[in-house]
């Protein structure tokens, strides 16, 4: 596994009135390899992913499927570290960037009830790419959820998950997502170069704390708001999704129907919230 | 198929110094349906997708995993209408939403190569998640493209992207990339939720217009540079790939490996070049 960041040779070229200059010089990237997730000893799923909380961001997709609700549905995860698998044929590449998780009697990994398994569903396309079977819903609705939060709050935000971010000012290159409380206390924060595999990291981080189902907190993601985030906050458990930019049709619609409350483009004093307005105090 | 964008009621809520106010309104949102793509009658994936342009996303798509290399390699392509494809059990969300590719003779899928596919790769993760795995590399060698391109005309390209595109500016929700020659002449715009859509797009269109391999053309992109798209932009045979932001490490890996020009932070004046710095006139 290497760093968060990777340093490379690059030419920086400037047009100017009277031409063009360049200069050789060294640069921080955001670090992107690929992650693969294995759960019982069978391959799950690969991510592209900036290396680091490896086991978190594992244990985080598992609640994005579907697969895992809580602490208690994982019995063991650890990073392989090439001797302990079984396998015998790791390349320097995988040694670190393999995560092994071990399902608790009683949670099982159920095919056909997970998006990114879509690809495995001979046959019936047509059966799969219904929204109705892509959209998954906690056990308890989110409905049941009263927690309120204030604008003035949570127009604060944005600038506290820059602060948090550590990579961000070095790179330009990661997406960060943040949990606050309802007051906003800063509960953790986990950048990638993959959206999706920022809000795993949190999850997996509230996963690995036993914290789920993440009631009364918000979840604020650097960018957009798509379906895939929608649905990963709703299974969390977490009542309020917002984004710095806007949210797609699908994630709006989601969140209506699941109960999530959704707010995009938080900038500066002012919001929209496109679902859930009632936990919005004004 | 919905349009591409959504409309939607919202609650705009500012904070003042004296409360916050709270009003409602109709907001448009960058639509966002899944889209399933079956090759030869089998389902092969399934993508969250802005709806438009659905054939040549598809065509793209099978290029960026190294099945299609051109438009020899696909007998048919039709966006299924319910009643052409053998299966009856559609619902309303699903005209519409699924592309039907018939590939040509001596065309095939083959599971093992393509990245998307490592899920159903039962068994050894450990001989998939090498970066080794997923990389694919065209027939032809990128550096055999002796394109040059003037820094000067590079500079406007981030501007006429802008300007073409009509979805954006109602949004504010939609990824884009533009396709060049490489004196400044826009060849196609597509816009998406998804960047690898709006990538993939381009690609198909091209497929479609039978100009693959791309020789010569530069291909624009509005955020991140990821591995993925650097990928999609070496099978399509781009020379060039520019990013108004940050790529990271492991686009810059391969473009080094696979001769293909990669451009960063394409702003104002300047850009920053992490391979491929010969294509570039200085």
């Amino acid at each position: 596994m290497a760093g968060r960041t990777a340093r490379r040779r690059i030419t920086r070229v400037t047009v100017t009135e009277t031409g063009v200059s360049a200069a050789a010089r060294a640069d921080l990237l955001a670090a992107e390899e690929p992650l693969g997730i294995r759960v019982d000893g069978t391959a799950l799923t690969m991510t592209m992913r900036t290396p680091g909380d490896d086991v978190e961001l594992a244990a985080g997709f598992l609640v994005g499927e579907g697969i895992v609700r809580g602490r208690d549905d994982i019995a063991a995860m650890k990073i392989c570290d090439g001797t302990t698998c079984g396998h015998l044929d790791h390349t320097d590449d995988e040694i670190g960037n393999i995560v092994d998780i071990t399902l608790a009697p009683g949670a099982e990994v159920t095919l056909g009830a997970r998006r990114n398994f879509m690809t495995t569903s001979a046959c019936g396309v047509c059966g799969k790419t219904s929204i109705d079977d892509i959209r998954l819903l906690p056990r308890t609705p989110l409905s049941a959820d009263g927690s309120m939060f204030d604008p003035a709050v949570l127009t604060t935000l944005p600038d506290r998950l820059r602060e948090a971010q550590r990579v961000f000012s070095a790179t330009g290159g990661l997406h960060a997502a943040g949990l606050f409380t309802a007051s906003g206390e800063l509960l953790a924060v986990r950048e990638d170069v993959g959206r999706h595999n920022a809000v795993d990291k949190i999850v997996g981080w509230a996963v690995l704390q036993d914290k789920l189902p993440l009631s009364g907190c918000a979840l604020l993601v650097s960018g957009r708001a798509s379906f895939e985030l929608a649905q990963k906050a709703v299974l969390a458990g977490i009542p309020l999704l917002a984004a710095v930019s806007a949210p797609s049709s699908l994630a709006a619609d989601l969140a209506q129907e699941a109960g999530l409350t959704l707010i995009g483009f938080l900038r500066g004093q002012s919001m929209n919230v496109y679902a859930g307005a009632q936990r919005v105090a004004v």
